[in-house]
This record gives structure tokens, C-alpha cells and sequence, in this order.
């Protein structure tokens, strides 16, 4: 399946500011980058940075004055098997890749200890990916998605009490609960199909069988119309645009379609 | 330099648990293990994660029942430069190694984001490794060292208005500071000479002029007489003993003494 | 029914220290103090302010040093009728006692607005005394009585996601569950038959049908055999004892015993 | 002085919601309502709650639908002497009146408690009004007054390590480091000249000196030009505005002039 993806940001810089874009889709892990471009007009500098597992890379727009403008196009094609999430066996912990340790730890929106209880009582009659359905179901249907509940203080601890919120919500709930049952999860930003409004996204990938699977806990996309950009703990390591100064906000797109 | 550390570990396991264990003096980075032990008695399972970046050596026990009996004993060759951090220029953020770049962000015990402003105004007069010490001196010249007024929950908010912790509390709060100028910081647990009463212990490090700095704003001990355990985010990556289920804390020592 | 209660506290002041002491029962609203004493050995200064409400007189201990040695004893005649709570209508907002309505506000421990969509979805099907109950039962049943485990920071939120906690924990959740449903709540402090082990216990108030009511989501206690110290918002107004330096502990003891 | 004060509210109702309002200056206290209407065109249902303290009567709307249009108009003579805070003393603790203990404890976003160790090192030199002058000048000149950077989670912790907010922040700062010094302090909702850009207001109240007197640490406002709505132990008593289900917000403006 091919995604041809375009992403537009608008800002105003009141004065000269380092950025830090996270918006290229990532090449290999079951996508390949046909075509892309990427323009911000003439930056004074600009850094590309070769990131670690190959999954992203960081571009820093150094001293940047007046605004930003930054136009991303890309065809990738997708090639992700629909795995069925249910039939995936847990690793146990002694057998998980190094790389793989850190994501059973708490990170800034995911304090999973404190899920521990939760998780045993509520699906101890699953384990692997089928306890991991049953978590994504369980959020799905308790959960309300909508806009500007949340902002950037909120963590798991909120949004699962609160019942609501979005993309990076519904993520940070998977991800806390995933953590508490000891199977490594992390966050992921994308492009996907589904999207709506059509924005930049976010899911849960946990790790199960040797290898990520994309959850999706709103319901709203599936891992073969999805395109990864990049991974991390959780929203505080995969933000599409991290501002070194006050920025403002003018305008933004996305718009991810099937290339048929 | 030559450190002979003694670590022993004694818990109770009331029931079959996974633990993982970061006790280890890691070899490299200014250090060498001239000679080490590890004795558990004889564990149903144990296994050892080579660790990204070649720092720690995460030790898995599997299916431990009963008790936990863990003795390390190691002789290390410290062979760090006494750096005067405040002569250390920062790395411009474009220049980044893409391995430093996620100890910018906030991570589950740093919130860095919430002390830009406060590092604006008190530290703006210095750049780089003299922010560094400024930021260091501030916090030993202000904070009380004080056991068991902080816990697990216990971030670098909390430390920061309460103005008193443990070794892991100064780190935190380090690690907040120097990230919110855009400096990256992780936290390292360590064995040190000048830890008194003697136990495992925490310091901050700082990427400056292409490498990592210990800071130890508790300013107990010094980088030349500190043998290196693991590095991580903060406190939620480096723990020296992870249990995944509840388990019963029986009696634990740590000894660092200078061999000549 | 005659309660006969007693409690005896034992702390090390290190320095001189403003004490604040709230462990008498109350007389009035059900129950009637027919006698009581309380002794201090000869403190320099001891201060008994009449309270708000008539339901609970704070003692000051001014200017203490040494030790603190308290010994109170009473016989209460508990005369409260066991009303089945699922028996009770709400009060309209609108119709609420001005003296009710801060209860309806979010408090230190209770911030309750975040529980709204939880109880809108949860308790929709019942209304007043009958959705109180549920939402008691449903905290009876998912919780575990588990001492240690929270502390003076844990609030409801922490509470409701990790689903254990001791008397306080029970009663802050009940609190802010009650609250979301626009329905009053306070806690008090109490002596009750039923606590195991035996000590000071707190218990959730909910304002029904024209007065307030006891809940104990613990299941422990029943309103007939409880005696009130005081009532607040939350355990930020009852607590036993307020010291305005620090204090040792040393001991305490609770006894309460039905008198015939 | 006279203050001539209107305030106009304007709201969309998508469904039947229950309203509180605290929107009319209080009689009584240092100032004198001298006229004052205030008109909904017409609510289904109206009441007014006689409020505790005689401070503060919320108005109740019932089961209004479709949209919330008020105004209030007043005309109140200000007759409150210019103290000099610094010359007032604090009350000793056994003291203090019953109805002004509450003020000490811990409040929603005011968890002073953690404050304790910073009041004490850094107005230890200064007692009662003195120390409270002190500390609200500390706050203002550290503080940088920005609209739109807190929210309705904000509480003093954050707003502490900020060094940012709005008057509700400067005022939960101010209202915890004064708690944390022991001396009894809430919050006020205010008309007051100086507000820039004309809005409703809030400003702390200590107690000192057998009275409570305003201080507003955002230096915008003074007592004697100051109308008193209501008080409470922080923002979470004192809103104008409360709706008991969602309600989108329209229009507000506020003004308040001297009438010579």
C-alpha cells in the first residue's frame, strides 16, 4: 500500500530560535520511502542527525528568524503485515533484547507502577498480545476522544481517570497499562490513514514475538496504512516540533491518502 | 585510582519473582574492572543484557523463590580526569550526537520544561560548564541532605520546592536544571568514595564539549573517585534492583574503599 | 450504644513545638459525650478553640518541649439511626445549604472534576443515596486494604488508579466520586468498632436528604457504633495531629470497645 | 472611594445545566454596596444561598438552557484604611480564632507543606507582616505576570518553579509560602482598579494582627481600591463562574472605574 503524505507548519518566530523537526517519515521496519521533500525556504543552518536504531532522524534548524515555513511530501509504500495482535506471545523478561529494557520503565506521561493492581485484577485472564487486546478494547470503550481536554502536562495518571482525551492520550494509557503487565511498550508518531481530522498522530507499539506492533487504542488506524515517523518513552521524546524559544502558531496541515 | 567495592543484597521473595539487577561497575568511559564477582547462590535462571552503549549489564533472575542473597565484589581502576567542569564549552545543538539528543527532553522525574524561566533569570550570566557549576552550587548551597523525607514518587518539582532529598533528589534536580538550558543530562548510579553512610549512590552528568561530566551537586564525591554502575534518563532507568512483584527488603551494604 | 474509647499518644519533640490536637469525640449530631478526660501531664500552655460547626474543638499545646504524653478517654452514647443510604434523595444544587457547598468544591486531596466522565458513565443508572452505595460497593470491591503503601502526598487520583491504600485512601476516592456526581462530601475522623488493627480511622460524609451522612468504603465500620472527632475537607482539616516542627514518633494506641 | 463596577457574562448552554454564580461584591468588611442590580432576563429558576461569613451570596440558576446572558452593575463605597502590612503582627497559633485554622492547612492548589524548608531559610529574618511583604515582594519580582501559560491544574508547586501566571498564581504562591510561615492566608476574588486588561481579579488575604488584609503579590491592585466578591481557601472556592456541565464560552467584560 502507498501513502502520499504532505505536511505543512506555519509558524511565527518573535525572535532567532533553534527548532527540532520529527516529521520525515522513517525508512525501513516495514515502510520504504519512495519519494520525499522537505523545504523550509533558506534556513540559515540546518543539521540532519543520524539517529539512533535508524528509526528517525532529527533535523535541527539552527538560529532560525521571522518565521518558519516547512513544506514535507512523501510516497512511502507500506508493507506491514495485519498481524493480529492477539495471537503474539510475550517475551519473557530475561529473554527481551537490551533495547528493549528501558521501555518497561516509567517515563514522563507514563507512570505505569502505579497501573500495577489495575492491570493484574482487571485482565489477568489474558497474557501477550491477547492481554493487550483487551486493554486496547478496554480503553476504546471507555474512552471519549476529544479536543482540548488535554494539554501538555497531561500524563496517563490524568487521562485514565478522566476518560477522555486524544491521540497522545489514548497512547499514553495503552502504553502505562502495556508497562504495568511488564511488556515493553513505547510511543510512536505517524501518518496514517483514518486520522479525523487529518492531523499528525500518535500510537502505542509494544513489544511481543521478537519484533513492535503498532496498537492503536482510538480505533481510528490500522499498522498496514501506517507510516512511522518516529519512536520514543512517550509524547515527551516524539514531538514533530520542539521549539528552543517561544514560537507562535499560524497554520498547519496534514493530509495522508491511499496512492492508489 | 583503584576502588574495591562490596556490594550485598538480602530480600525475601514471598513469592517466585523476576528481578533485574544493575550492580555492576561498568568497564570503559574512564574505568576498567581489573577483577570482579558476582555470587547469588544458584538461581533458578539468570541472564546477562549486553547494554546499549556498552555501559551497564542489566542481570536478569528469573523465577527467584524464597530469598535473594546477591554479593559483588569488584576492583576497578578509575582513570577519569579531574575536569574543571566550569572550563567546558556547551555543544551547539545542531551538534548534537543523536544519542544525547533524547536527555534534552523531560523525562518521568526531570519535568525540564518547567524551569526555563527560573534558569533564565538565575543562571543567564554563564554559559556552558560555568552554568553547569553554577547550577551545582546553588543547589548544595540551598538543599539540606536529608533521608527519608522523599520516596518513589518524588520528582524534581517536588525537590526543587521542598529544597531537601537524597543523592537521587540533587541529581534530579540537577538533571532539571541543565536540561531546561538546553543542556543534556542524564543521571548515572555510581559507587563513590565520600558517600557517608556508604550506599549506592546517584550523580548527574552533563554532555559538554563532546563527552559526559559527572556533577554531584550533594558535592560528597568526586568523578576521579567514582566507578560508574549504569546511566539512564533519571532514577526510573538506573534503579540497582527491580523487582516485578513485592518483595521484602532484609538487610543490604555497600563498601567503597581506596586499595593502594 | 455506648462506645468506650481511649488513645494515648507518645511523640519525642526535639525542640519546642506548637501542637495542634484534634482526638476528642464530638457531642452532638448523634452521639453525646458522657464523659471524658484528657491529659497532658502539665504542658506550658494548652489553648481549646471553639470550632466551627460545633462539631469538633481544636486543641493547641503551645510551646511544648520534650515529650508529648496524651492520654484521652471517653464514653460516648452513639445514638444514630442505621439509615440504609439507598433510601436517600440528593438535594438539588440549588437547594444546597450554604454550608454545604464548599463540599462540592475540589480539595488538596479530592480533585474531583477529573472523575466526572467516569461517574457520568459508571453510576449514570442510579441517582442520590443509591448512586452513593454503588460507587461505595465499587470501591469496596476493586480495592485492597493494603498499609504502607500511601503516603502524605497520595491523593484520590493516585488512589483510584492503584486501587489500594488505608482508611484515608478509601474515603478520598469515595469523596471525589461523590463530588462528580454533584453530591457534597466531606471526611471525618472517627472512633469506630470494626478497625483492625485498632486506630484513629477516617470515613467519607455525603450530604443527603437534608444532612450528612456516613459512608465507609472500607466496609469496616457502620455509622451506628462510629463516634465523630471532626469533619473537614479532606484529611488536610482532620488529622489527629499537627505538629509545626518536626516530631519523633514513639507510640500510640487506639482502643475502642462497645460498653454494655 | 467609590467603585463603579459592571461585569457582563456571556455563555452558550448546548444543553439544561445548573449555574453558580460569585459574581457580586460582598457588603460588609471595609466596603458598602450602594447599589446593585443584576439581571439574566429570565432564568427558569433563581436562588440565592446566604452565605457563610456573611461574605458571599452564590446565586444558583437551575436547569438554564440555550444561553447564560448576565449583567451586574454596582456602585460600592471602598472604606478600607491603607494598612502598612509590614507594622502588623502575626497571631500566635493558640490565638488564632477557630474559623481561621482551616487557612493553615494544605488547600487544592496550595499544598504549603512542601513550602516549609524554602520560608524558613529565606524569610527566617523577618516575622509576621514583615515576612508577608517580604515574600510578596520576592513574588513579584521574580514572576513574569503571562497570560495563557496556566490552566485550571495550575497550582502553586508549578507556578513556583515557573516564575509565571496569572493573578490566581501569584496568589496561590503567595497564599502557600504564608502558610507555610504559619500565618493564616486565603484567597479573594476582587473588582479592583489597576487590572490590566480589565478582568475579574484574585488576590491573597493573611491573617495578621486579629484581621485579614489583602496583599497582591502582581503589585497591580491596592486594598483601598479594592471591591471584595468572595473568599475561600484558594481558586477552587472562589470562581465566578461554575457550571455543572459543559458550556462554551462566548463573550465577558468587566469594568471597574472610580466614581468621583
Amino acid at each position: 500500500m502507498k501513502l502520499k503524505i504532505s505536511a505543512s507548519l506555519n509558524y511565527r518566530l518573535p525572535e532567532p530560535v533553534d527548532l527540532m523537526l520529527q516529521i520525515e517519515a522513517a525508512n525501513g521496519h516495514g515502510q520504504h520511502v519512495l519519494e520525499s521533500s522537505l523545504d523550509f525556504g533558506a534556513p540559515d543552518y540546518m543539521a540532519r542527525v543520524p539517529a539512533a536504531e535508524g528509526l528517525c532522524e532529527p533535523i535541527w534548524l539552527h538560529h532560525v528568524a521571522g518565521t518558519l515555513h516547512a513544506e514535507y511530501r512523501a510516497l512511502v509504500e507500506v508493507d506491514r503485515d495485519a498481524v493480529d495482535v492477539r495471537q503474539l506471545a510475550a517475551v519473557p523478561l530475561h529473554r527481551l533484547p537490551a533495547a528493549a529494557v528501558p521501555y518497561l520503565n516509567e517515563s514522563r506521561y507514563c507512570p505505569s507502577n502505579k497501573f500495577h493492581a489495575f492491570v493484574e485484577r482487571r485482565f489477568r485472564d489474558h497474557e501477550g498480545g491477547a492481554k493487550i487486546a483487551r486493554m486496547r478494547d478496554w480503553i476504546e470503550s471507555r474512552f471519549t476522544y476529544v479536543a482540548g481536554t488535554s494539554n501538555v502536562e497531561t500524563g496517563a495518571l490524568d487521562s485514565f481517570v478522566e476518560r477522555r482525551g486524544v491521540c497522545r492520550d489514548y497512547a499514553h494509557v495503552m502504553i502505562a497499562l502495556a508497562r504495568a503487565a511488564h511488556i515493553p511498550a513505547r510511543m510512536a508518531s505517524v501518518y496514517a490513514l483514518g486520522v479525523d481530522p487529518q492531523d499528525f498522530h500518535a500510537v502505542a507499539e509494544v513489544y511481543l514475538d521478537g519484533d513492535w506492533h503498532m496498537v492503536d487504542a482510538t480505533g481510528m488506524t490500522s499498522p498496514a496504512e501506517t507510516a512511522r515517523i518516529c519512536v520514543g518513552r512517550d509524547a515527551a521524546d516524539v514531538a514533530f516540533l520542539t521549539a528552543y524559544r517561544e514560537i507562535a502558531f499560524v497554520s498547519q496541515k496534514v493530509k495522508v491518502k491511499r496512492d492508489d
